[in-house]
């Protein structure tokens, strides 16, 4: 794969001998089988894994030629698409977190066990749903507003401690879904143990040269809490309280990638991606704005804020080789990524299955 | 509206006077109570009215500068998503039609009534389905061979004469889903009156100038059997038997707009939309793959088949405001335009309504 510090013009794919090739295949295998392995095993440990891999190894996949591997095949992207949508078959195993009559989140059976402690907060019902009874959350009566209902729900989980793993002290509106009244904010950690939807805005920045486009790609930081390590966007965040997508975007381009606002300012919003992970007491409903931005072929990324490595300019056809054959990527960064090859004519309705993939990118309640 | 014969680089918007909007406005309002009017009372006769508009209403009312409009305002957009996903709770008046077991269509109890002269061609039995009976509209089990198939439904077609206007001697693959075994090929215009699927291949070509982008559309000669005189894309087609989308694209950028395959043949593929319409005894379901091609400045389609009276270039946010305000387009383009809205960030996340709107645009069965 050809991957840039500093972008050039003339590509050309490294075709490799037949013992390298052999090589790369045993390498490609123990990569694929750690990472897939680590997945069964750990859950969502594993996003917590240092991704032990480095720009040779992404170079080396992304470039091999297999005689067996057909790039219209999209096996390898309904795989990652799996990979962001597990669990529905334990949805039972969720209650209802319901405030003003309306589903905000669910929540496991097993952590509303932790939450029967706060009596001042959260009160456990029944309600009749199609003839039978269901178990539901609610805010105690009291709790009103969304600030009373806020800061009630922020000291218990200041209570829960390491139950709640990683808070970041960042708060994520939570509605019914998008635009809608917002009844409380919740930390951006627990969004998962509560089932809210969160909301993020993810970027595809990318280069055209001598007519072939190329996506930049970050290396995560070993020392981020989630995903060290591993592939990522130019720019991504998820979407806090108060402050509109774009106006979001600008920001994370700044801090990310070191992209003033005089160039991002005319990054584009181009549909969203939408996915629904179960996995033990987390509940993960996610909607993802997509947006490219094209970038200037002199224009280097510079990250700001310690969050990422490194950058590369690889070629999108070798992109989508890795993400094809690896599990580099951070998961939800794939759905992004496969829809960008979607709008990029890189995966065709001649392709088989081409339908069925394009539905899938919005398996999550995408609302 | 600037609409350009030959592209020019300089785009300036028409500011009117206060009397010209106010007969603009007469003029609007009479327009689209006339395509209302005729869409309620007439069904799909509606679509066969030459639509009395010319460039000029479409210039005035794609211009037009209205104080109480807000371009951010979706509701437009929805009602033409609405306007292509009709009758969904009439859906009980279709029975199944099943090929080895498996859905390809919906046929009417009305319908059903004609068919059932062909004693050697359908048969009509029940099935359990939910622990009731249901009826179901097969071949006759002497069909087997998807020849034998096409050749009796099509020998029953031309029996029925003008029940099914319109023939064009154009097969339609008959499928459960795309890319599956195709169980007999079907006239084109008798699809909607077995519900059968039907894919199209729709592309929006476009232009670049000066940063700002421009969609080159057709205006329907009043000669079509269907939607005469309405706006369209630039090339649309229907897909038929045997042919890729790629390639019956690249043949219809020839026949309909002049368009060499050395320039067509970089049309990327977008992505895809879907409706379901029930309208009287007919129930399309429409899966319409999107192409963009970008094309140079100098290039000028030029209609080959007789089929487009004229094409006009006009900037994407005018296309917008006559999508909106008008019924002035052959509805389903209505639809393929707002995906290209929403892919180059003409449509955005801060708008009320977007992720419903995204969604609304694959109301059918996309598979």
């Amino acid at each position: 794969m050809a991957c840039f510090r500093l972008p050039t013009l003339g590509i050309f794919p490294l075709r490799v001998s037949a013992s390298s090739r052999r090589l790369a295949r045993r390498r490609i295998r123990s990569l694929l089988k750690l990472s897939s392995c680590n997945a069964r095993r750990f859950g969502s440990v594993a996003a917590s894994t240092v991704q032990r891999f480095d720009w040779d190894d992404v170079v080396r996949i992304a470039e091999e030629v297999q005689e067996d591997d057909d790039p219209s095949d999209l096996r390898g992207y309904f795989e990652k698409v799996r990979h962001c949508n597990r669990g529905s078959e334990l949805k039972s195993e969720f209650v209802p977190f319901l405030v003003e009559d309306q589903i905000v989140g669910y929540i496991h059976n097993g952590f509303l066990g932790h939450l029967r402690q706060f009596k001042e907060v959260f009160t456990v019902g029944l309600h009749n749903n199609d003839c039978h009874d269901e178990s539901h959350v609610k805010f105690h009566s009291s709790l009103i507003t969304p600030e009373e209902r806020t800061r009630a729900v922020g000291d218990a989980i200041k209570c829960l401690g390491e139950l709640i793993p990683g808070t970041r002290n960042e708060l994520y509106p939570v509605t019914s879904s998008y635009g809608m009244p917002v009844f409380f904010s919740l930390e951006r950690a627990a969004a998962p143990y509560f089932g809210i939807k969160a909301y993020g805005v993810h970027m595809n920045g990318y280069v055209e040269m001598d007519g072939q486009k190329f996506l930049w790609i970050g290396k995560r930081s070993v020392f981020k809490p989630t995903y060290p390590g591993m592939l990522d966007h130019l720019v991504a965040g998820g979407l806090p309280y108060g402050i509109s997508c774009k106006e979001n975007l600008l920001k994370e381009c700044e801090e990310e990638a070191g992209i003033p606002r005089s160039v991002s300012n005319i990054a584009t919003s181009v549909g969203a991606v939408s996915y629904m992970d179960i996995d033990g007491c987390r509940y993960k409903r996610d909607v993802l704005f997509c947006y490219d931005l094209k970038l200037p072929v002199e224009f280097t990324p510079k990250n700001e804020d310690g969050e990422v490595d490194s950058f590369r300019l690889v070629p999108v056809s070798h992109v989508a080789n890795v993400i094809r054959r690896t599990e580099f990527f951070k998961p939800n960064c794939s759905l992004v990524i496969i829809d960008f090859l979607f709008r990029h004519g890189f995966i065709s309705p001649d392709n088989q299955g081409y339908l069925k993939l394009l539905q899938s990118l919005r398996s999550g309640d995408c609302s």
